[in-house]
């Protein structure tokens, strides 16, 4: 019953396959080895993006704080949600990266930024000069933190307002498989046609042991990023471990196939916990993640049962927690409901929570 | 015929078994998972140094960079020799995670620092004041950059002329096996009981697939490195697929039976470069890496039956060029016994080497 | 009519002086000047701290950057009120002087950080680990960037927060000596005795060219902030052009009586600006700063006159403008009363302003 | 007899009286003074540079720091002199400022860069791929720092070398007014006419309290150096007295009659230490420098007579030391004849130095 990320998984099978495959002989490294240059293609396809500059790393916080740094200069302002990975995360990863850039973080319900709310910051921005930071760049993040989705249109939207005040966009998509599935969409609709211009594109969470993408639409930006990521020390020598783990997610789909079942599996936990007296989302579920407030009998009765999540406890007139449980691509259906019988077994024998007497 | 770097061989099949063995499961990630701390327990008795810091990261340049980081100042300058890795090979990123230090490269013969040569060095810099950026670090690289090794005694003298002078020491350890094997002492004598603080115990070119550890033998660096790592972007979600590599490293002293083998294999080869007329060594031949001058018909030869390795055109009466050959722990004797064949094939009918007529 | 800063003043005929006979002669440089170890002296009698560095830089961002980066990490968080100079208005300077350090801004009624927003802060921010940015260091600013003053009592509150979870604490004294002589303490009752670590003695806007000093309680960090100073190009080469002029600033208390006087004119605006109908003030005058909401009739009439001072239009149903207005210590009474009567010349005949019909 | 440096004068009358002039009255700062766009005007007709963007700093190290900062990304190697004070004399500052990139330090005699030397290297900089730091930028400095001088036709030289491989050329001017006056060239000669992308004008050794012009002769990098000056405290509130101080410093010509009179105070030098026996040149004399091999008993009457000057030994079979003595606008005619003198009072009776009998 491991819902506390879904980082805590391992990988298909087929990617560690793929390990092995790529492990014979000697090969060239640091991207020049063959897989990489047929995963580029294949990205570029994916994304019909032929000129797009196409690059691996390791973790979210070196895709992103690479991609930021390649767009946005050390005296910019990064627009972000107050809850961004990037911002509250990443232990200044960004900042280090840019060379001190300042991230400006936007409110917003359930994670997302409201497009007047970015106007208006920017509007200000604008009205100042040289003893401020200037406006530098977007970075959005989907799923957001809190589990919801921007729908393209919505990516659209926000991207159009940092368009028109000359800002490029960044997308951190640590989930973008389980947006994706959830909207149905192509990449390119996700990305450059909604106007996003560096996609931070997540493998690890989704099944993979540790491999990024970063997807450039502006090859102009391409050099610039290679300086910035082997200065960060995020090359490979051995660089044929992460295209060929990267190529076995993409081969036939496995990277969809694993977040339509993970997203599946979130929205049968999510149906269990509804059924469950007492229990409420706090944010609308549209993917693999779930924050919801749970009674405290509910959640003892869980831990006791040795159920691992996030949580904190919830001010309120009745002890509660709010907890985020997330599915991964190898949470089973017999671990949801494990999860919920759990949680179920916090509840009085009438049905509703077993409450202090108080 | 592959000689081009001992990074471009694959991994043996201990290390992908141990990853398939860490892939079962749920699992605390960022090194809290359980292989972490039975890893950290293991190197800590290997170095014999209970207190020690151990992490993982996963190429070599974010090893040393933010090893130096963690023990230099912005204004401090880094002491190494002018062809070390730090100084010709990390486009930068020792200054990056230092925040703008100064590497100041000296000379020495065959990849060593000569101790007088920085002796004097830090009597110099201790001259200056506060226009002057101040003594930082040393950092040492065992096996050199031409290939050749410091002993524990050749460490020791260094190290003691940088403490007299209060300043902590780096081992870059790239090729720390090779070295250790070839040497024949142990970990804790090659490091800290010669006066190493802080070191990048290489993996990736001795057979993983990209690991490698940080031993900080004063514990008070720790948070710092802990805290530089993880803003710099090297904090692996599903670390457990760093520690499982390093385990099986070390397992069964596999780690210095690869590193025996590969230096083996450059011992081979070494013999029979030198039974070729008109071949010579450019620097000795320590561990797995040889730097010959090889006329330049034995070179065409070789190149054109498809042996791969690093090369350039030297100056001189005669055309030649000088080679880099670095085995690996996936070389065979049969790939040297090819690589010499093919540059025997150069050689001319009388035995020499078919020069130009002029 | 000036009152857009206190830094459009130039300076009392005593410093230029000051000036005069600092110029004769030869004299060592880079504070190595007799007049800066006198002026040291002078400093620590002042401030009753016997053992405090003291140095001089010409402008107020590099005296509040190189003092934070002084005493915060990379990684650290710079607790600040949101309206701050630090986080409004020296385009990143903190960011980049530390190495890419975050601002955490703190809302606060009046531009005063509550102490109870402080604790919350750090007991949230206690509870975070690697993967966020640490608790760094407070910076408060006296007067506060609405005008406000914090007493030594309520900087000695917040200091003890800050004390009670280990960080160190920046006093911003950019209008020090207002606010000193508003609240009628020591500098020591307003710094050390009250916490503050490192303090940004402003000159520049009370009377001097460009001059600020940095006062560093703990002599510990001297060194580290000489070499910063030095490596921000702020060692000035005739340094002594620098002491001359902080030395006449404080010789037979100038800097009191100039800011005694700077006081005085802006309670004598407060005043005056109180009696006009429909004028009132948005945050309390504590020193030499006044905000006030002015009718658009009054504030058009002083345009037209020729006032000088920001200003923004406010939302509301009349037309209004806030107003920032700041006497400095070359403000006369006839200026003041010569901006009153501008204001009252937009006042209706009937003693109210001048109101649109509608 | 002091001729440590030409920082160690004070500044002529005129300097003085300018900045009283400039503080009659309110003024608005940060370079929106009139007196900032008159001297804008006045620097680019000087420079016969109508597009010029002319920004003032107030030390040296900000001039070249920011001036190399908005030339040269963070990956760039800058290639100077290995006796630069870039190199050697700014605790970093360029490093600091342009968030890492490396000096790569060039041999050449007397303090110049040879071009075969800097094409050599540019040509294997661009060998080099994505390890290793790329090629940007070349810094030179007029005079250079043993004394020497660079003709227009010698930077047009290294700058043809420089633009051939895409690099900018940044001059270092600390003394350009001794380089000019000594080369009988115009200002566009000596800098964009000759290659030059941005100099550093320097103003206090020549004669102000602390002002140096950054002039930029490719306006689309002003707006960046506007941003890093700022982000590095280095724009002045009272900009007036850093405006008023270069006014005066250019009206009628006064700095380039400070640097004549300079300059034939070292020439006057120089043709008296020609006539010591044992005093020999160690560079040739071009401006206002000289860096001669002292006998040690002449150095120690100078030094006993007071003569304040750099020095150190010089290894060799006769005691004898290295000095550097710079003339300044202050120094006069019997202060060079006095130093003469005492240096003379070292001479045995028989008119050698008096050497100890060994």
């Amino acid at each position: 019953m491991f819902f506390a990320s879904d980082n805590g998984s391992g990988v298909p099978a087929a990617v560690l396959d793929a390990l092995g495959r790529a492990n014979a002989g000697f090969a060239s490294g640091y991207g020049a080895e063959p897989q990489m240059a047929a995963l580029r293609e294949t990205m570029r396809g994916l994304f019909e993006a032929p000129e797009a500059a196409v690059y691996l790393v390791a973790t979210g916080t070196a895709a992103n704080a690479l991609a930021i740094a390649s767009h946005c200069p050390p005296w910019g302002a990064v627009y972000c949600h107050a809850l961004a990975h990037i911002e509250e995360d990443e232990c200044g990863a960004p900042e280090f990266y840019t060379g001190g850039a300042k991230l400006v973080p936007l409110p917003g319900d359930h994670g997302k930024i409201d497009p007047q709310t970015l106007e208006n910051k920017l509007i200000q921005a604008e009205r100042v000069g040289v003893h401020n930071v200037q406006k530098g760049m977007l970075s959005l993040t989907n799923l957001t933190e809190t589990g919801t989705r921007y729908s393209p249109a919505e990516i659209a939207a926000l991207s159009a307002i940092a368009k028109a005040h000359g800002l490029p966009v960044h997308l951190d998509g640590a989930r973008f498989a389980n947006a994706l599935v959830a909207e149905g969409c192509t990449p390119a609709e996700m990305t450059w046609r909604a106007g996003v211009d560096v996609l931070s594109f997540g493998g690890t969470k989704n099944g993979l042991l540790g491999v990024e993408a970063v997807v450039i639409f502006d090859p102009a930006k391409a050099w610039e990023f290679e300086l910035r990521r082997k200065r960060g020390g995020h090359l490979f020598s051995k660089h044929r471990f992460l295209s060929a783990q990267m190529a076995a997610y993409l081969e036939g789909d496995l990277w969809l196939d694993l977040a339509r079942h993970t997203n599946a599996m979130a929205a049968r936990l999510e149906e269990g916990l509804r059924a469950l007296p007492g229990v409420s989302l706090l944010h609308p579920r549209h993917g693999n993640m779930l924050f919801v407030s749970l009674p405290q009998p509910l959640h003892d009765a869980a831990q006791a049962a040795g159920a691992v999540y996030y949580h904190q406890r919830l001010a309120g007139p009745e002890p509660a927690v709010s907890a985020r449980l997330v599915a991964s691509w190898s949470t089973r259906e017999a671990d949801v409901d494990a999860l919920l019988a759990s949680l179920a077994a916090g509840l009085a024998p009438g049905g509703g929570a077993a409450l202090s007497p108080a």
